[in-house]
Parts: structure tokens; C-alpha cells; sequence
């Protein structure tokens, strides 16, 4: 039996240039099934998407741990190339892979798993403008709208987006079936 | 004594998202010294900078061989990750630092250059955001404005072209001290 997702918490980070529908349409699908959702960002304040979105930055990476949250989201766009520059987030990002519990990412968001030293010995899939970096980090690449190993759940563009939603808000509950 | 640029033929590989100056700045800059720079696109048309600058392409990469220039400059920007997934622009980025001629690459370039797996014991700068992927290529990462090891010559920022362009003009003609 599955537990609801109301009451479950789910860490969003995000930061300039994200790709708008990576990080609103998992949001909204998140907190549509009665998650919460806290967006973490390098510093306070509103963020702009890559078309023109904004995001409130709920929290900074000071002001929480990984241990507060179900469910780690990084959408794609420029974002993940600021956050791995951030080294709070790529600290946040290492402790969340490394405690078991899901971690959800699309697009570009693998940057920030390569910075976070995570990648050896998985199997993931990304945006392919980032899949020789993928391989030189220790993974191994797989061109699939949706990848699950273990606790890491990968897309690659916004139109696999159902398709992450799905999986994510599965992950949440316990539903999904990581290998 | 150093050979005059008149006539030397420099190819700078272009796509959508390039960062305006750093394909714009060199091109006046080698242009202003007589040399004759070609762009080198995906196919034929225009392209379209990050700032809204457009570029004519001038070839595309079934045009052209390697032997036809004698420097290749890569702006950062988008354009690298767009030309990495472009099998005959990777092709001949690999052919060109192979070639033992001079390479300019700046900001996200040196994106090219790890899909190219040219990077094994070079040692070169690039915009920050894609260090961790210059070192997991076997690149060796080093944060300083220009940096010139054998025929690769590279900085990281639109804020660092003075330095850029004048290595270029000189590894045009010969008078670069390479390693």
C-alpha cells in the first residue's frame, strides 16, 4: 500500500536560466498530488527562466538540509551550470544522492550530479548536449524519455516531461520501481 | 621574423546561441589585421546570438577540410554544446588540434574539444561552469585569463578577449611562444 503524498516534501533547486517548464510543470504535478514543494536557490529572491518565468527562491542552501526533504528535483535550462558553481549546492546535491532518497533530473540537471562526484557506476539519461560529460563523470549514457536506477530518475527534454512528473510523484510515495 | 596575417584564413565555427562578443570581437579583431576569417556553420543561413547578433554562415562543415585554414577559433556561448551533438563539426575539431595549428577557444569551447577528446593531458581555462567537465575529459583546469599550451590557446570570459584576440593575431603568424 502506497502512503498519500500530502505532507511529503520535495527540494526544487533552481537558479537563473532555468528551463521554465522543467521547473514549473514539476511543481505544479507535485503539488497538485498534495506534496510540498520548497524551491532552494543560491540567495534570496525571485529567479527568471531562460523564457522568462520567474520563481520565488523559497530558501538558500543555508537554510536547509537534506534531511528535510522526501524528494530532490533539479530541472534543466542554465540552471545546473550556476549551481555547480555554488558549492553548498553541489554539497546538498551529493548528501541527497548519497542518502538513498529519490532525485529526480532533466535536461542540463546532470551537470550538477557530475559536480556532485555521484555518477560513477549509473545509468542515466540527459539532455544530449551533455551526454559526452555524462560518460567522462563515470555514467553511462541511455538516449530514453525516462531512466530510473536506484534512487536516480533522469529525463531529457520538456517533452518527457509526463513522463518525469509521473515518475517523480511515484518516487514520492514509494511506487516506483528502482532496480 | 614574423609573417604578415594578409591572407591567412581563419575558421570559426558558429551555431545558434553563440555569445555575441566572442565571435564578433575576433572576427574584427583577425580581420583587422588582414586575415581572411570564414564561419563555419551546421548548414547554411544565418545564426543567432545570445545578445540577438547575427552571423552569416559562411561554409558549412561539408564545405570545408582542416587544411584550408591555418587557425580555428571556437566562440563559447551556446554554440559549443550545439556543434559537440554535430558529428562532422566534431570530426573537424578533432582534425584541426591534430593538425598541430593553432585553436582558440573561449568560455564554453572547450565543450567541443572534450567531444572532440582532444583534452587528455592539455592543460587550458574555459568559463567556470564546465571546469569539473574539462578535468573529467583529462583536461587540466586553470583559472587565469589566457592560457596557451602547444597550439591550444584558451580563456573564459567575454571580459578576457583583449588578451584573447591579441594571442590569436599572434599564433596567426607565428610569433605565439608555445610550449
Amino acid at each position: 500500500m502506497a502512503l498519500g503524498s500530502n505532507g511529503k516534501k520535495v527540494a526544487m533547486v533552481i537558479a537563473g536560466n532555468f528551463e521554465d517548464s522543467e521547473a514549473i510543470d514539476p511543481k505544479n504535478h507535485l503539488e497538485g498530488v498534495g506534496a510540498e514543494v520548497t524551491t532552494i536557490g543560491i540567495e534570496a529572491g525571485t529567479v527568471k527562466g531562460k523564457k522568462g518565468a520567474t520563481l520565488a527562491v523559497d530558501a538558500t542552501f543555508a537554510d536547509v538540509s537534506p534531511d528535510d526533504f522526501d524528494l530532490l528535483v533539479i530541472p534543466g535550462g542554465g540552471a545546473p551550470e550556476n549551481l555547480r558553481i555554488h558549492p553548498p549546492a553541489v554539497e546538498f546535491t551529493r548528501r541527497f544522492v548519497e542518502s538513498g532518497k529519490p532525485v529526480g533530473s532533466i535536461c542540463h540537471g546532470p551537470q550538477l550530479l557530475i559536480s556532485a562526484k555521484v555518477l560513477g557506476g549509473r545509468t542515466l539519461t540527459a539532455v544530449d548536449k551533455i551526454a559526452d560529460d555524462v560518460v567522462n563523470a563515470g555514467g553511462t549514457y541511455v538516449d530514453e524519455p525516462l531512466v530510473v536506477d536506484g534512487n536516480l530518475i533522469t529525463s531529457r527534454v520538456p517533452g518527457d516531461l509526463p513522463q518525469f512528473n509521473e515518475a517523480l510523484a511515484k518516487a514520492l510515495v514509494g511506487e516506483l520501481v528502482t532496480a
